[in-house]
């Protein structure tokens, strides 16, 4: 399969800018044939005219017709077999079995999403009957939920498949009925383009309005911002840096139309380990921690980066801890800029005041990440509150704390996160039932007796959480509430039959779950 | 019932600003007994710190219990009695009748969300099992809606009862199980102690936490500001003006953990008057438009204040438009404010090039607000954008449209409105679809043969649409939707059953209805 490296408007590929980028192979630092080119402001605005056009039809399009597309979508990246894998691997250093599982990951998503649809009582019908008789007349009234309109999507560097092009916002955004314009990113853009394409078969192949997907690329910012800005776009889906998802946001809402942006920024993730569980499994819950700090070289919005736990005499944990994370074996960093980011960040917390490096892992040539054990204290913490700032990468801080009123001291003190996590016995369980109620206003997830990576693709997932965490803590980006991000209700008051959308019909002919006068049934 | 002038501070009054107020009354310009005391920041911070020290019980309340507490509150308040009518009649100048009917709405409201959350199935409740077989093992997830966190309120002067002190905003926040921060609506004073006073006895009553609601009163910008501003406010609601409800939304956008605020500012409300229901019915249209137009003084979020059509070679609708509002009687508007800034409204349409003045209804002396009906064409009004702009009052601006084509321009040209209304016999409706689809995208609720003004407090209802009309097109102001803007998604990972919410508890204790594995059941 040969790349051609431009961006794709509509059904048509284009590649009009002058500014240029390569891909790069984060192993050995050599850049990737093709050239890729930036597409210029007049072709973001073609694919943008083009979205807003195809979404007069697109919206309209019976969740059959969408889940027919989402399941195309999911054969044709199936269909690009060992290519994608091939490229991918190239363009982000990510071991072959991983990108294979993520592919699958991706793919079961689609899946997912198109049976989601396909049933349609995600639409949240509701049904307030006539009563004539009343004084006044009670009118008719039935809302549903219907999709926003065009929305621009931002890939994520770490998931190249599962938070990229056919990721989950662009999944749930064409669930819901809108049509995208997506930002290839890049650190994959070859990837990107090859699963671009995928996309546009399965447009053309399902019949759908031409324009319903465009990718563009675009290395600097302004390709970005001349999506965000546009007065056709309706919403942004974004997964990366809190830099990044904080400036898209500010942008957004200076519009003269505000738009809601969706950013998810990745956080620290706190593992907690109360007293007992540190007693009886303190050296397999080390184990297992590092290993989930190191998943992926910590390049996971979920990496745990803070550990908190009340340290026994023999100080036995933090030697179990050290142990496993500095024998990881280091791995190449999905790019240069975030093994620059990462080292920075490292660094920073190295000489911190209070915080001492317990670990630093093995180091290789090039790209790598070497794992990192930081350790400060309660007091140290509730005092600086960069300390609560992601590093991305295999760090993590393990916190000693005091006492449980320390310990509550800092839960109640924590800005948002994703997750937090609690390692705890019943007995512990029982006695921390206060700290819990504090994380819950914390976090998206909590998770006992588990790690935070590993962020499963169903209908009660939510990868979300409070600001900085995300810029709505409304929402999840991952499982099938996460299509709710792209739509509003709209409400018809004394229509007829014959107008109504079928999800609103009297009979029902959908078969969905409506709330029809104050009682759900169908 | 003596007035205090007073705020409340959890369950106590407390007056210890400097700043002081009287309500007024606008029938007459004199000022009413007692003085009002602004909060002092020192205030509205122990306020804001009760209702964050209260919303740790509070937000762990059952449906039952919160549905016991809104119960109380609606029995409270008709247990005001006549003193409650009187006293709101002389600060806002609205008829007995209309302030009676506004109570009753209120007290119905506050029911309709107790019973909406005693049943408890609005917690979205998912829930997908583990499977312990699968490689990796897959865990238990589990997630339902939770309360933010303590919620600032802003009355609107316009719904004294429905969109104030106990309206829809702070029930639906307290439904929730979000404390409230009331800031009180200094052109009803009076009235907002009253029903504060009523809401207070209920929380005592049912025995909820000190904080769980309180009141401050305040006429300069400084009191709302504090309130937005505290780090431990987690959303905002608000009904009123443009100016207003933007300034709230950039603040709240500017802190450093930005909060969603969710402003209802009102709109122009089109209505579209098709060839053959004009043909038809005009002079019954142009009677009822204009008592939709008059009615409360023209002071309604759905006022229509756009009349689209094709005019007819005798003019006959305009004639009966100008004749059924030149009949009106002029009413008193709520505030000398609101009269000044709709006198500017509407001079300043008077003064737009294309526009003539048809009709100025009778005038009063003293705050009374006449109607008003401008006219101009298409052509003119798809040239300035400025004639969209609602004008708050009786006044209503006729656009006589050439062709379909037109319209069809100008329908696509529109920005957001709470509601789009057609009048239109079966042919129009067949002729028109293509309007009613792009109408879909412009506002929250459409409406066949019927008027704007009166919104049902129902489950179907949709009271938003995308702005300028709110600042937050994913939600409802009115409706029992509207508690979805005060939750967010909280997931629960590998939890033992005992550590469950009920709401998430195997058996289904609340036998509500829950997404298990993807199957609607209970």
């Amino acid at each position: 399969m040969t790349l051609t490296g431009k961006s794709i408007i509509g059904n048509t590929v284009s590649g009009e800018g002058k500014n240029i980028f390569y891909g790069e192979n984060p192993s050995n630092g050599k850049k990737l044939e093709p050239v890729f080119y930036e597409a210029s402001e007049k072709e973001i605005h073609l694919a943008i005219e083009k979205a807003a056009t195809a979404f007069q039809q697109y919206r309209n399009k019976s969740g059959k017709e969408k889940a027919d597309l989402l399941d195309v979508i999911a054969d044709e990246i199936t269909a690009l077999g060992d290519d994608l894998i091939t490229r991918c691997m190239e363009e982000t250093g990510l071991p072959e079995a991983r990108l294979k599982g993520e592919r699958g990951r991706t793919v079961t998503q689609l899946k997912l999403f198109a049976n989601y649809i396909r049933e349609g009582s995600w639409t949240e019908v509701r049904i307030d009957k006539a009563d004539p008789a009343r004084t006044p007349p009670k009118p008719d009234i039935r809302s549903m939920q219907k999709a926003l309109g065009p929305v621009g999507i931002f890939g994520a560097s770490n998931f190249p498949f599962a938070f990229s092009v056919a990721g989950g916002d662009t999944t749930s955004a064409l669930a819901a009925g809108c049509t995208v314009i997506f930002k290839a990113h890049p650190a994959h853009p070859g990837t990107c383009e090859l699963v671009g394409t995928a996309i546009t078969k399965a447009v053309i192949k399902t019949g759908m309005p031409e324009g319903t997907f465009s990718m563009v690329h675009g290395k600097s910012t302004d390709v970005g911002l001349a999506i965000v800005k546009h007065p056709s776009i309706k919403a942004i889906g974004f997964t990366g840096s809190y830099r990044g998802g904080k400036a898209l946001f500010d942008v957004a809402n200076s519009r003269a139309v505000p738009i809601p942006v969706y950013a998810e920024m990745g956080s620290a993730n706190p593992v907690f380990i109360l007293p007992n569980a540190l007693k009886e499994r303190q050296e397999i819950i080390a184990k297992e921690l590092a290993s989930s700090v190191t998943l992926g070289v910590g390049q996971f919005c979920t990496s745990p980066g803070l550990v908190f736990y009340q340290q026994d005499e023999e100080k036995n944990f933090a030697d179990f801890f050290s142990k496993s994370l500095g024998e990881s074996m280091p791995g190449v960093m999905l790019t240069t800029n975030i093994q620059g980011a990462y080292k920075t960040g490292v660094e920073k917390l190295a000489r911190t005041k209070g915080v001492n490096t317990l670990v630093k892992g093995k180091e290789g040539e090039g790209c790598f990440g070497p794992a990192y054990l930081f350790q400060t204290t309660g007091d140290a913490f509730l005092n600086d509150h960069t300390m609560e700032e992601e590093v991305f990468g295999p760090s993590t801080l393990a916190v000693t704390v005091d006492d449980k009123a320390q310990l509550m001291k800092i839960a109640r003190q924590l800005g948002g996160h994703l997750t937090a996590t609690l390692h705890a016995t019943e007995k512990d369980l029982r006695d921390y039932a206060d700290l819990i109620s504090i994380l819950e206003q914390k976090v998206g997830r909590l998770i006992i007796n588990g790690y935070p990576t590993g962020v499963e693709v169903t209908h009660a997932m939510v990868h979300g959480g409070p600001f900085p965490a995300t810029t709505d803590s409304r929402t999840t980006s991952v499982g099938t509430d996460a299509i709710k991000r792209f739509t509003r209700p709209v409400c018809y008051q004394n229509f007829p039959q014959s107008l109504l959308p079928a999800e609103l019909k009297d009979e029902n002919p959908l078969n969905i779950w409506r709330l029809v006068d104050g009682e759900w049934g169908r």
